[in-house]
């Protein structure tokens, strides 16, 4: 069977996924805006480190309204537009659609949840909401062109209700395999809320800091001040992942390992110089992804009684620089 | 008895305060740098809101060791610049010298009190340390100009080894004398440690705040993350004041009171717009005065057992961009 995907955001992470699907024989409709009619006349190229393509012919969309019903729904909008979503979901989701977030941070899948089983759509179960972690430096270059410097690979986990660890189903082993044949390496995870706190053990210190510091990630692990706030705030992630666990599975030790935080630091010190998701919207006038990267984390760390100063703190500022942007 | 001053840097504070005292009808020499040519031969000039006044002739120094013996040397240098008092001080100290720090911060008394009682001068005994918290809003405008914009009175008190509350001694009462005549507004305090604690009520979050997020008072005031960090700065520095008093003075209650809090808050909002003097310094690519602002009150507050996390993390902040900043 061949799954009929749709991409809602044909950014560097749409893009590049979905393209990838594509290329390994799904089907696959990309939802665009100002690159509509680019990608109409001449497709999408990928510029990769790992060997360049191009797709010359793909299903282009300027609304979800044209497409077909879809089996499964990627977003990859910045999470600051997922006001969007109420409008965009409803002409796709059939019976048995499942939703995939490609988004980062937290709490997405919960909204999503949320948000589909109050919709006005008479459907006889609530979908399937999967999330996807996206390890890759890709940016958008001109229209319907992507460059992929480096990395590429998706962590695949289901979300449940109840915050529990979901298993791996089949239908996420066979979403996993339609990304395997466009040539990317998948990891499927039971625990999709750990892999998500996982994740913002880097995201929570680096994003955040580059903005505040107004520097990239060598700049940041080359000065002792801000490493040792990094460091900080990446224990004070690990305590929240760790009363988070507690709190929705006592004694079952769903944790992340302290070593993680050496680990992580070596890693970032030894990567090429980079200028983080967050600091390119900050240094282009977007709004910043902070309700998922911090606002989220914060509230469930605070409900599951951890204390995270250090993160509140670069949160309060973060949210004072967005406001103070060009964007408002 | 007519006292004698050395006024060691004659920047905006050491300018102001010192032209009040002579025109009070105290002796004063002025250590000058830049601007010894022009003091020699046109004195200075205080441009105040509370009336304009000149001093055509006053007692000018390019070193100390042109000043006769002084009775109190006030020292009104950057904190930054404290590492040449060692080479200043020898030369004005007689046997009964007080030293007077009009500086910024905490832990200054007890940095000069260690220093004295190392040195290389027989002296019969330590030298009395007083130290004044200046509450003003000051510019030195131009060579021997000084702009006194708002506020200008002074609160005086004396450092104890001990870190216990020194009374007013006689000595101390006499110097207010001196400020008094000058129509400077004094207060004088037994406790010094906690005055110093409640002016870093203010300057802990403003000064350190107003660099980092690029702001005036007023535009920290009007942004709601911004409010909500000075009061939680507020709060930590409020904590470390009340752990550091029950250390030195256990059930003599040398805190500060909560509602201090909303009272500074509320008098920030009304105050002028104004550029807190690190954010001076900071745009004009001097080194901040961190270690008497952040550093000292950090380490006094982690030695009481008190928890600053906020106050840390912005410390470290400062302190990457004070070693990015172009003075380096």
């Amino acid at each position: 069977m061949v799954r009929r995907y749709a991409i809602l955001g044909t950014g560097a992470i749409g893009g590049y996924y979905g393209a990838c699907l594509q290329r390994g024989g799904a089907e696959v409709h990309f939802l665009l805006h100002s690159d509509y009619d680019h990608v109409v006349n001449h497709g999408l190229v990928i510029e990769s480190v790992t060997g360049d393509f191009a797709l010359p012919k793909v299903y282009a969309h300027r609304h979800t309204n044209t497409m077909p019903p879809i089996d499964v729904v990627i977003i990859a909008l910045k999470t600051t537009q997922n006001a969007l979503l109420p409008q965009l979901l409803p002409p796709i989701l059939g019976p048995e659609t499942a939703l995939l977030t490609l988004q980062n941070g937290f709490g997405i899948e919960a909204e999503l949840a949320d948000w589909a089983s109050h919709d006005q759509l008479a459907r006889p179960q609530n979908p399937t909401i999967l999330g996807g972690l996206c390890m890759i430096c890709a940016n958008k270059v001109s229209p319907g062109t992507i460059r992929h410097l480096d990395y590429g690979s998706v962590l695949l986990g289901q979300h449940r209700a109840d915050h529990q660890p979901a298993g791996v189903s089949p239908l996420l082993r066979a979403i996993g395999q339609d990304f395997q044949a466009g040539q990317v390496t998948v990891e499927m995870v039971d625990d999709l809320r750990l892999a998500r706190w996982r994740k913002l053990m880097w995201n929570i210190p680096f994003n955040g800091l580059s903005v505040v510091m107004n520097a990239t990630t060598a700049e940041m692990m080359a000065d002792p001040s801000i490493r040792q706030l990094a460091e900080q705030l990446m224990v004070e992630v690990l305590e929240a992942a760790q009363c988070d666990g507690d709190r929705f599975s006592p004694g079952q030790g769903r944790h992340l390992p302290p070593e993680l935080i050496v680990h992580m630091l070596t890693h970032t010190e030894h990567m090429a110089p980079y200028r983080t998701s967050m600091k390119i919207d900050f240094d282009q006038g977007r709004p910043l992804e902070l309700e998922a990267i911090y606002g989220n984390p914060l509230r469930a760390a605070q409900a599951a009684g951890a204390a995270v100063p250090t993160i509140e703190s670069l949160y309060h500022q973060l949210k004072a620089m967005d406001s103070a942007s060009k964007h408002q």
